[in-house]
């Protein structure tokens, strides 16, 4: 049963112009308030009726004026602002021109498929906020549509900005609707999942046809953006061989084996021109698949993953020649020393489309844990220029992820992503590290709870130990007890330093030299007495006080 | 209760000449064996026994040829290649000349006691595997003996190399003793906080005369190093004022509160001389406290931290003439981007002692994760260099940590220093990696599960789903079901690819070039048709299909 969230954080839709952007508002103990980035939709709506439509007037107009390329990358170069723009910017704190601007350049994107009018814009892009993906989706082994939609609105509640539906079990098509109409944030999928359960699971028998209709399919439902594993060439299948992990992404082995049972080009790549037409009429945006990703760290940085990555860049030309907006999946397992080559190598290939990758994972050897083991390689390529990072669970590797997992694994990646924030320096980023630490440094412990990832476990850990009411305004906390509180006595520190006005500079620098040089006269008696002794003194060897026989 | 852990890794003792190294000895599914680095010491033995004395006769021979300077630096400087170095060679796969002349030139230390004869030796320095320091201790509000050794136990189970007891509570002594004569590893203090205890918690009441009475105590006891915060001068307090979150270090807002409170000098520093009395008659390492270290984001790199430093580069040379033992402390919360500075400034104003630090933290904002959001900044400073890193539990700020605290906080900075080991390609380390990552691919799931840091948590995570027996064994899991699932059909793909010897490439090629043709003509045939329509096509907009009214 989920714990109603604390009051003093609650959604806030700001109302500026014609939009309404929603935000996470926290009030603090003062009564001022602080707004954060929110992703969590409108809640209290029953799944049946689905999320309010707030888009549909902007698209209406658009298809009354007949436009046919509905991307927000044509608007853009066309020179238009549209509201999907306004609206990222308001919530990024940027101008809308320069949202447009990195559209039209290619180097963000706003997956918004007209038909997911329920949309509450977000924006990808190695200027803007990185953002993270949650992975949900039922296999043929677990699963059911409830437990779907309830994973969607777990993941946006804990700040998951898009949602990739991997499906590949039975009602894939009504999972994904419910999906939908319930989802505040984009929906991504693979379509290739679907199109080889409508061939049976037979590899072999898949053909464009089929992968047409699916993703006419998929687009007419609302979905923002497609992984296409059409950078997996035939001839690219032979660098994967000596892999200690061979091929690891489910449409990369797909393709590779179909590429060679039928020693044909990869259907995906040789109608890729054919796959623009659908994504351009619903504003489809491409996550370019890393079908060759490395799946462990000795195949990292590998000629089969930089290989595609070429085929990726010329893929991602093309794309754009339709004003189709575009972003590059990336790896996978890393070790860190290899993380930075993959973001250089990416913006000059993909010419600076947006990076998208899954971890990546800095070590092998932690199952179970793989959420923070690809955290930390997450961190450091986001730094680097990553501008959403698909998120790991802690069942990586093991199993489907359950709720817990999921929300495990969105915040090990919210702080990985807000630490790429500080870290490029990201306007306003770390205000909210500003406001958290000063709260703490005051013992303000309600302010500190409801300012971080998960008020609730924060006040649940404090609890666990001093649960009494007094305790949360307490000047310490279990870890030091009162006596020893390093803020306490650091703030007894301020107030004595405060009651002279300034300390001395002066006088202490006098108390330093003055305390030298007595210490100087003890070293120079010391040696002195030394040397007096003959050089050899007599070191009492203490006896070891035990309070046991050891063998 | 502890789960028995899995009969397929053990303690095995290495017999190598007269020392016994401890190894967890792995065995894989096809009968080979593989052998980890070890920090858990010999099991079953009632604590009220302690740990076997192997030590002991190593040292008696030291102190029957008169020594008076038991220092590891002391030896190594003197050419002698002592047992303990011998041993970490073995550990390390180094060889024992250089162990000892990392130790001889300061970059590296064996914290190794005289008083700790249970001890298994181990080095810090950034030439040998990172390590990771787990503090335990009782205070005040919490916790008791019998709960610390247990603590101390779990820890060294899940890989801690070395332990801080960082007890303020009563009985301070006799949990110290409980701790030493049951502990494999070193074991580092805080000496200020029992001095502290002796004057009854009153800061202004510490002098040098009852911290020499508390260092002699502890050294006597056995612990191996002291964090001693002889680096805050009066001086530097006023840099802090103006900080976000003042000084957090315990020891540093004592010392900083008794400087300010008597207007003199440190006496830790003015003392420093006779503080390295004790140290090298026991071997006691000095571990240079970080009494201004940052505790937020905001505070990073700032003019107090780096003033701090400078300080304790001009300690190390001065314990280094008396041939004592150094590491440095340093921080705390530092942003992503300030890290590579922190390491850099360390291994230059201290002449490359080793660095020793606490996380750092990279955001402040993840109360309740602070595991996570410390051990992305502890892999990248470790990278850069740090030799020993100081775990972080899941309450950190919040509370003192359990037992299962304990194992998380563990696990997150054993993933962090091996990914920093893999990173700076430390020989051997990515073997573990390798043999996982084979065991994932084909499917030796029980051997992937072994060669994890947490054997018990794979198995519980795979079985979640799939609790059969079969599925040990299975060419799946639960995450992608059979006919998804990546490695699977990459067996296939190789397989395929095995019977036609070598893929012809030049085959691959042909079918390359002839499907971009066959492309290049069907948009040359679109272009054809587009222009002969009049450059404008009718673009069917498809009706969104909902399965539900939305409002």
């Amino acid at each position: 049963m989920r714990k109603p969230a604390p009051q003093r954080a609650q959604r806030n839709d700001l109302e500026i112009g014609d939009l309404k952007v929603p935000v996470t508002q926290v009030t603090l103990s003062d009564g001022s308030t602080t707004q954060l980035y929110r992703t969590e939709g409108p809640t209290g709506i029953d799944p049946r009726d689905g999320l309010p439509t707030r888009r549909a007037p902007w698209i209406e107009r658009r298809r009354a004026r007949g436009d046919h390329n509905f991307s927000q990358m044509h608007c853009a170069r066309n020179g238009e602002i549209t509201e999907e723009m306004r609206f990222v910017a308001i919530r990024e704190g940027m101008s809308p021109e320069f949202v447009r601007d990195e559209i039209a350049r290619g180097r963000a994107i706003i997956p918004a498929n007209i038909e997911h009018p329920e949309l509450e814009p977000m924006i990808i892009g190695r200027n803007f906020l990185v953002k993270v993906n949650a992975n949900i989706g039922n296999s043929k082994v677990l699963s059911s549509i409830d437990a779907e939609v309830e994973k969607l609105q777990w993941a946006v509640r804990w700040g998951a900005d898009t949602v990739m539906d991997l499906s590949t079990g039975d009602q894939i098509h009504e999972t994904r609707e419910w999906i939908l109409r319930n989802s505040p944030v984009p929906i991504g999928t693979v379509p290739l999942y679907q199109a080889l359960e409508k061939v049976r699971g037979v590899v072999e028998d898949l053909n464009i046809d089929v992968y047409m209709e699916t993703i006419e399919e998929q687009a007419k439902q609302g979905v923002s953006y497609f992984t296409v594993h059409a950078g997996v060439l035939l001839r690219s299948v032979p660098l994967t061989i000596d892999r200690v992990t061979g091929i690891v992404s489910r449409g990369g082995s797909i393709m590779a084996k179909w590429c060679l049972s039928h020693h044909k080009e990869n259907f995906l790549y040789t109608h890729f021109e054919d796959i623009c037409d659908v994504m351009k009429r619903y504003d489809v945006a491409f996550s370019l698949g890393d079908g060759l990703r490395p799946g462990s760290v000795a195949d990292a940085n590998d000629a089969a993953q930089f290989f595609e990555l070429e085929v990726l860049g010329e893929l991602t030309e093309r794309a754009w020649k339709h004003d189709i907006q575009v972003m590059i999946e990336g790896p996978g397992h890393v070790p860190l020393h290899k993380i930075p080559e993959n973001v250089e190598r990416q913006l000059e290939v993909c010419k600076e489309a947006p990076f998208y990758t899954l971890g990546p994972l800095v070590t092998d050897i932690a199952p179970g844990y793989d959420h923070i083991a690809s955290a930390i390689g997450a961190a450091m390529i986001a730094q680097h220029g990553t501008a959403m990072l698909c998120y790991v669970t802690p069942k990586e590797h093991l199993g489907l992820p359950d709720r817990d997992d999921v929300k495990e694994g969105m915040i090990a990646y919210k702080i990985a992503a807000h630490a790429a924030d500080l870290a490029k320096q990201h306007p306003g980023a770390q205000e909210r590290d500003d406001l958290l630490s000063k709260a703490r440094f005051e013992f303000r412990w309600r302010d500190q709870f409801a300012l971080g990832l998960d008020p609730e476990r924060a006040e649940d850990y404090h609890d666990q130990t001093l649960p009494a009411e007094g305790a949360k305004t307490a000047h310490f906390c279990s870890m030091c007890g009162p006596a020893f509180c390093a803020y306490r006595i650091s703030q007894d520190v301020n107030k004595l330093a405060a009651s002279e006005k300034l300390i001395p500079l002066g006088k202490a620098q006098q108390a330093h030299d003055q305390a030298t040089l007595e210490a100087e006269e003890g070293m120079a008696q010391k040696a002195r007495e030394f040397r007096d002794g003959g050089g050899e003194v007599y070191v009492p060897i203490a006896e070891p006080m035990r309070s046991n026989s050891s063998s």
